[in-house]
Parts: structure tokens; C-alpha cells; sequence
């Protein structure tokens, strides 16, 4: 497997003192996401994207990536996903992870050439992809879950004392999931935020836990457009994070009915959109 | 010509104050790049990419894509960019640029098919594209260039006070522009990091300033492999950040002989990649 951070030496330069130091750093790495589909006697396999990503978890990364582009719904509707292995050598591919699809399943092989257009320059969908998330995300999510200020302030004390990686390197993005009384129940760490993102709901996605009706998610970025359409995908009705969002966040988060909450620190934050799932 | 902030209500919470206030967002919108390649007599077009970025300097963003992905060398290579105009209506698209090249120009269509696949998901390249980065990128940036370490630490001052969106909004990437005593040349905001280097490198190749063997980049971020990429492709010799580095961008400035600094102070940062370009 795979390291997730790896050391270098590097020179520091703190105020007037120079020093050489074994220094980490995250690892990033590209990761193949590849689709096996059709049926037995028509067995296609279809090379879908590639993604730089930090190692660990891929499976949840490529199921997630899938749910979230709406290509899957169901758990039936994987067989099975995990690393290619070399025809040839034998050798495992680490960087490259094949998720075969049910033979049942329709894959509409347009929709995965737009989706695998649209995603060009940023994991995100432009102008094609944003009709398509408000054609395809068809989740109500519920209005009438609510949480305490309180709870909201206290989240991200406790992402960081879970965000170990982070800690150590600088270099990560995290999105933890909370429970309506504000528990942890899971974070992914990854140099991608959409990865980071992706890979909770494909782990959520394979335990057969979504839709996220009554849970909080808290990214440590900024949020895009790409995360509220994930979150929407995932019927999540509270996104947080630790900066500031985007025009684009703020306007998929009206649509799709999410509380939207930014500059999320002990003892402040603001919310963008539906204000009243927060009791203040 | 669309806005690059714009204002939203929100709820502000501050301690125990709870009030409603006018709050502003950096605006994110998709920009579909659109080629124009080949003879007047067998002229095609060909929607490359979109990326969500903050309008503003859409053709020098337009520019700097296809010269980061190595689809255009020199000048030349571009009869025009400009917004496109809806043949109907006569309305602009505004979130349409199309590039028109040069009918001299050979454009590999398998090469920008591979292109356009290997930057899903990230604006960056895999795999493949690693590789490619290594075939195609042919500059060799000079060594003999160097800097003091109190030039280094004069440069996030200097971006601070240019940088006017992102300390309005909290929401934007930055990549500046500095010559070898340090003054500050340019700057472009994003709420990508990739589109906010794309722009500056853009502008430079239509000025025709590239390469950029004797300046220095700052970016506001962190530094990824992709943005290793860009600074390749565009001769620079010296990148700086903010923020921390991964474990792909140091291979790739070690590759192209890039002095890669990270999490860039006032007082502080920490050397990568040949520190003797930096006076200690």
C-alpha cells in the first residue's frame, strides 16, 4: 500500500536562522478510475478519469466519484471494486482501480462522455453539468432537521483533533460527517478537496447510508460549486466549512435546499442560505 | 461584463451576537473554451474545456490553457480570442471564449483529445500526462539566476496589498508576478488556483514576455502538481507559496530544475528544491 506521506530534506529558514531538516510532505499521485460494463456477452471496459489524489481509500474514492456524477444509485449496482492488476507481471497497479458495474445496470454511454467532458479542469461540471445536477439530483431534503448554534461551534475542534494528516503536513483538505448531536462519524483526508469529499460518500454509499438526511458535513476549504452538488447528491442538509463560498455554492445550496455555513471558527461563522435549521 | 464579487444577505454570528447583514462572494461561473483550428476550407470547432473560474481576463485564461497544455508555442499560433457572440440573438456569451488559430498551426487532434481526457477531474494531468509534461516541456531554466532570502520574505507583503478581492471576500486564489529585485509586475485572482496562474500566464504570452527565466511566482495556495506543470511550461525559475507543497510538485520541480519554496512568511519558509538559487 501506498504511503500517504513521504519525507524530504529541505532547507528552513526561520527568521535569521538557517537550518537543513527531514521535512513531510503529503503524497499525491494520479489515480485511473476505470468502469467495467455491458452485458457478459458484450464486456466493455471504458478508462473514465483520472484524478490526482492522495493514496488510501480508493475504492470509496471511485464509488463516491460514481454516485456523485449519478452514473450509480444502488450498491447492487457495483459488483465489485479494486485495484487493476498487470495482465502481464502480475503486478498491482496501485494508481489505477476498476469498479465493475452490474450487467443490469443502464450506463448511458452519452451521459458518461458529457460527465467525463463537463468534469474537464476541476473534478466540476460547467454550464452542461449544472442543468444536469438540477435534472438528475431529485433527493427532497428534509426542513425540518435543526441543530444548536453550540453544535455548530464545536465542530471544528473536533475535526482537528482527528485531522492527523493535516497536522503533520499542511498539505490536506478534510470532510468529516457529524451526527445530529454532533458526534464524528468519519473523515477523509486527500490534496483534492472533491477527493476528500468523494470518498466519504462512497464509504457512506457502500454501508448503504445515504441519503445523509439528518447529518453536518464540515469541509476545511473554501466551497465551489462541486461540493454542493455533492452534497446535494447526497441529500445533505448542513454543509459547513472552514472558509468562504462561492457565488455558485451559494446559489446550488438555494436550490437544493442546504444550510450553507462558512468561516466557520470556535466563536463565529455565517450562514448563507436557510438559516433556519440553525437555532440561535 | 460580469461582476467578480457580488453581495448576499447572510446571518453573521459573532460570540453570542446574532444579526443580518450584506456579505460579499466571490462570483464563480463556467468558461467554456472553444477552438477554431484548421484550413478556411475544412475550419472546425471544438469545445475544449470548461472550467469554473471568476470572470474577468477570460481570453488571457483561454490563452494560458492551451499554452500550459502545449497546444500553442508562440503569438502567432492565435489569430484571436474573444467572447462568443450567439449567432441568433446577437447576445454575447459571456461565459464562451473561443480561441481562433492560426490555419498554419498543426493541432494534434488525438493530442488534444488525450489532453482534454487526462485533465478531468483536477485541470491537471495524470499518468499520462506526466509523462507528457516531460516529453513536451523542452525549456531549460538557467541556474545562474539567485535572490536574497530578504527578498523572498518581502513578497507576501507586497501581494497582500495588491490583492484586493481575496481580502474582501476570503474566497479567491492568487498567482503574482515579481522581477528580479522584487517589485511586483502582476497579479491574477481566482476562486481556481489553476485558472488564477492560467491568466497570468496568458497575459504574458500575448505580450510575448514568455519565457520567464528571470522572474519569481507567488502563489496564494498550495502548490500541486499541476501548478508545477504551469511553471514549467513557463520557464520559471523560482515558485513560492503560501501554503505547503506536495509530494508530486517537489518531483516535478526537482525535473525542471524549479526552486520550489513553501508556506512563505514574513520571517519564514522552507526551501524544496535548489536552495542555491537562494542566498542564505
Amino acid at each position: 500500500m501506498q504511503n500517504k506521506v513521504t519525507t524530504k530534506n529541505i532547507v528552513k529558514v526561520i527568521g535569521a536562522d538557517v537550518s537543513e531538516q527531514s521535512d513531510l510532505l503529503v503524497v499525491e499521485e494520479p489515480l485511473e478510475i476505470r468502469l467495467g460494463y455491458g452485458k457478459t456477452t458484450n464486456r466493455l471496459q471504458k478508462s473514465l478519469a483520472v484524478t490526482m489524489r492522495t493514496p488510501g481509500n480508493d475504492e470509496e474514492l471511485a464509488v463516491g466519484f460514481l454516485y456523485s456524477e449519478n452514473l450509480i444509485s444502488h450498491k447492487d449496482d457495483v459488483i465489485n471494486v479494486k485495484p487493476c492488476v498487470d495482465k502481464k507481471t502480475g503486478e498491482l497497479l496501485e494508481n489505477v482501480v476498476r469498479v465493475e458495474l452490474s450487467p443490469t445496470l443502464v450506463v448511458d454511454i452519452k451521459k458518461l462522455s458529457r460527465n467525463f467532458y463537463t468534469t474537464s479542469s476541476c473534478g466540476v461540471c460547467g454550464k452542461t453539468s449544472l442543468e444536469l445536477v438540477e435534472q438528475t439530483c431529485s433527493l427532497e431534503i428534509p426542513k425540518s432537521f435543526t441543530v444548536s448554534q453550540e453544535l455548530i461551534k464545536s465542530l471544528p475542534e473536533k475535526l482537528n483533533s482527528d485531522q492527523l494528516i493535516f497536522g503533520r503536513t499542511g498539505g490536506l483538505h478534510a470532510t468529516a460527517i457529524f451526527n445530529k448531536t454532533g458526534d464524528l462519524e468519519m473523515v477523509r483526508e486527500d490534496v483534492g478537496r472533491h477527493n476528500a469529499f468523494d470518498k466519504v460518500v462512497g464509504h457512506l454509499f457502500l454501508k448503504e447510508e445515504l441519503p445523509l438526511f439528518y447529518k453536518i458535513a464540515l469541509v476545511s476549504g473554501r466551497t465551489s460549486f462541486e461540493l454542493l452538488q455533492k452534497a446535494a447528491m447526497a441529500g445533505l442538509p448542513i454543509l459547513c466549512s472552514i472558509g468562504a463560498p462561492s457565488s455558485l455554492a451559494v446559489k446550488l445550496a438555494e436550490e437544493f435546499n442546504i444550510t450553507l455555513i462558512g468561516f466557520l471558527s470556535q466563536n463565529n461563522f455565517n450562514i448563507y442560505t436557510y438559516p433556519e435549521r440553525v437555532i440561535l
